[in-house]
């Protein structure tokens, strides 16, 4: 079984932005050597997430500005208070639920040494708190 | 270790629509020889999901009622616009984000030849932009 | 390869409820003898769910908090009508409408036999409908 994992680092640019990662995740899986297995895909903080939809930037905005409406960031949250172990005030409540409604990995197979997914099906890392320094996890896992 | 991919065709019948596919995902399981790892399930996509809920069809009624009301038709999407590639208006931004509310995809493990999952977790193809002919992924790994 | 299937039975004691599970995952993860491979973790109950975010009480609040804004417990759900099979009237479409939300799973790489996690990943039981005594599943599987 061939298991391989790699650390990928990613400076965003912006508060709120869509990335495309899927050349990346493509590259990865074809230097892995894994002919059949799976490939795992995900982020390591808590107010990134990371989501597949179809790659048109029209569609980019449209999940930030919706995901804004569901959790906007003037809300009244509880997280929106002096947290000590930060040493400053708890300000980012929105990016976390919207990591927690658009979720923080994705999963495909791999057959014959490619990704299997649909011809639309694009890899985004979300940023919601950013301009940040981000890493996120490519594991790949087969034979 | 034993790895199958089946791709499985699905004819939805109309705008929206929750098909249960537990049967169809136990009995490739069952094919496949695999008697302990995970099978993953995955819709191949954009504006179609898959998610795991109580099979009972007041439930089916309820997520694609509320998915509507958090993400209404006639929302002032972005996506509401001539798409060159596609030589057409997009007009299924709703569609979209449904599918990434909902998810894309689930994964259960498999023990003695059984798929382990709660008596009451039924596995839904989403249809959120039929009708359309569908293909879903259904992975099994293990030996 | 190592394949390990663990059931792990949780009683909650609120109608809502966010447990941290994190440490009990990397006990069974170390147990296992897995030095590198994948953690899958998953509720078995469709009015609880399983999800990723920061590990502090002001969250876990804002989550149950905002879930109940987005599916509020008396909507006029199709579920709230007399169930047969039940013997009763279904009333907690809103706990199985934020278990699809919030989600049922969460997959991390094991490498060096621990959790590839960022430092503020927490992964959470949702209880959305308790106080029961619920069960999820931890599966470990590498070599």
């Amino acid at each position: 079984m061939i298991i391989k994992l790699e650390r990928i680092k990613l400076q965003t640019r912006k508060a709120e932005e869509a990335i495309n990662i899927t050349p990346k995740v493509e590259e990865i899986v074809k230097a892995s050597g894994v002919k059949n297995g799976l490939v795992n895909v995900l982020t390591s903080h808590t107010s990134s997430g990371l989501l597949v939809t179809e790659g048109i930037p029209c569609l980019e905005e449209d999940i930030l500005t919706h995901f804004s409406r569901l959790f906007p960031e003037d809300e009244n949250y509880h997280h929106r208070r002096y947290l000590d172990y930060d040493g400053r005030l708890g300000f980012n409540a929105d990016a976390h639920l919207k990591s927690v409604l658009g979720g923080i990995s994705c999963s495909f197979p791999i057959e014959n040494g490619k990704i299997v997914k649909g011809s639309r099906q694009t890899i985004y890392f979300m940023e919601y708190d950013g301009p940040l320094e981000r890493t996120y996890l490519v594991q790949v896992l087969g034979e």
